[in-house]
């Protein structure tokens, strides 16, 4: 049975619980803020989910700085790249895209990049700070490996997200926030908790064969979106992963791939590298037309007919979104899981609990 | 049997074929270039196979204004909005593109938008203009319908492919130039012709339910790279498609999609706009190093174990880089259809046609 909590009741026991291991109030603030705007979205993998064993345990443990001050590296008024000297990943992301959109603002366009940094939540997030701005947002990130070129077999990339937003008519709009492999690892850990196969074009096993067998795939690794060889594009999506990797690693001065960790691994602490970008529209038209022509797109796309089985077609970012307003207004439901490891954070460090929704 | 033909006279005869029906010549030669560019990186095709159906008709049908001149609607430090009027696609992308690095050797970074275009040709040729000055070049174009959301059966979406490049030290390069459906019409029509089916997740039919023959395949719809409905990420590539149409068209003050003609109906003038993008390597990064560690990971990925079945790893434009050195050393093969069109432009437009390389 799911329990339902209040965003804000969540919000407040994120901030005090990262208070409590060292982490300054601002920015557990916006680490809280970034966690649980996950959940309001719909997306529970990240959201408080992560709270205990990615960043409470991480920061008690030594492997996060719960008080490190990002170092700028170099910084034009377009271009600006970031050291987050081992801090947690949401503060410095935060800040970075802010001052991204705000030389966006003054130049037409800019982007970021972060390196030393920690796992940063949702890339979706960042990307839609802009859309307040009329700027088009883009946020990506790598992350440890798990996943393996649709030709190869080695775990050489994570699932290195990309997330574009834009602002459309009406608070309308489009936001994409995809990983760049085929699914999440989660979908394999249901998959073998139901004792079900997968699909074709997720995985493959250890010895690089693709495979439906959830605990081979589990030995084995993720395939990138496309699936297996190139036969359905999974060059592609192999392709885009390594591209998050460099623009976010390469470019950003990060960690290279080959000292990322696998997920095999134990976690070292500040391997995550970040990539921000916006653009300004009225750089290029008029926004108010540009919002309109877009609020127009998305409704051709959800009125059009949808294939047999689905009841209509969807743009991105209209699930979530559709989430979000129910979440906000019923509060969130969260799995017994995820409260046991609430309450035994909240015990971890003498905390108060978050009080269930009345 | 295929006939060879050096890149040289292939790009003259591009040329003079054009000139021929009106085309400037210096417009000409950036025509000539960026189709036999196709063709040199083994994308056929996209390159000279193209030539009659796609720019000399259309020109002497009164489709394409060979003489347009392009107009500037709105620019800033950062950005550019340009109007092709029609014009041939290839001389305008190439300008602004060009105009598009200038400005990013400038401030950092730079984007720009061409309307009212035509067939632009591949991509990633755009994008590679980017790696000779240390920018990573961005290029993408919408095209005409021919492919559906994952969820939906009406034609919405172009092949609608988005281009990266960036420079690695030595010469080498990591090129992504990729459609977002899962594979281009072409892919349909050659199962056909063979009497092979399709796999799934390339296309549904005409009532949109997923499909493994090419006759039902082509009287429906692509499907977008992940295929049908969720499962395999086809909303992933929906989304991408989508961002290559609001980039460059809604963003661009382009034509929409109601307006893009579908595969079944008779092309109309100035139908497609594109999207470029540059940004400055060194204002994150000494590009030395950035080269070096670039080279370095593309070595890593190219060394590691591949799948069963697969020689080895490749990384994206790696393949076409190999043709290239090929084709520059042998001549190209062109296909006995291909050689009849030139043969058959050639004596349209009462010009010499390709001589076969000796």
């Amino acid at each position: 049975m799911r329990k339902r909590y209040d965003v804000a009741e969540l919000t407040a026991f994120v901030h005090r619980a990262l208070e409590a291991t060292g982490v300054r109030g601002e920015d557990a603030g916006l680490v809280a803020t970034v966690l649980v705007a996950s959940d309001v979205r719909g997306i529970e993998s990240h959201g408080v989910a992560r709270l205990e064993r990615y960043y409470v345990d991480r920061i008690r443990d030594g492997f996060i700085d719960p008080r490190a001050d990002a170092s700028v590296l170099r910084e034009t008024s377009t271009t600006l790249a970031i050291d987050a000297n081992n801090g947690l990943g949401h503060p410095v992301s935060v800040r970075t895209m802010r001052r991204t959109i705000e030389k966006a603002r003054e130049a037409g366009a800019a982007f970021a990049t972060v390196c030393r940094s920690n796992h940063f939540g949702i890339a979706g997030y960042y990307a839609m700070l802009a859309l307040e701005a009329d700027c088009i947002g883009i946020a990506s990130t790598n992350a440890g490996r798990l996943a393996a070129p649709s030709d190869g077999r080695e775990l050489l990339l994570g699932t290195n997200p990309f997330a574009y937003a834009l602002p459309a008519a009406g608070g309308d709009s489009f936001v994409l926030d995809m990983a760049t492999t085929t699914v999440a690892l989660g979908k394999l850990e249901i998959a073998k908790r139901l004792g079900k196969p997968l699909l074709p074009g997720w995985a493959i096993d250890a010895e690089g064969r693709p495979t439906i067998d959830p605990d081979a795939g589990l030995a084995g690794a993720l395939l990138p979106l496309g699936g297996f060889g190139g036969d359905n594009g999974g060059h592609k999506g192999y392709g885009l992963g390594l591209l998050a990797q460099i623009l976010c690693a390469t470019l950003g001065g990060g960690t290279l791939v080959p000292d990322m960790p696998s997920r095999f691994e134990t976690l070292n602490p500040a391997i995550t590298s970040h990539f921000f970008g916006a653009i300004r529209i009225d750089a290029f038209r008029d926004p108010v037309e540009f919002k309109r022509d877009l609020a127009t797109l998305l409704h051709q796309m959800r009125a059009s007919t949808p294939a047999p089985g689905f009841e209509r077609v969807y743009t991105a970012g209209e699930p979530e979104a559709l989430r979000t307003a129910e979440h906000l207004r019923d509060g969130i439901g969260l799995d017994p899981v995820v409260v046991e490891s609430l309450e035994r954070t909240a015990e971890k460090l003498g905390i108060d609990p978050p009080l269930e929704r009345r």
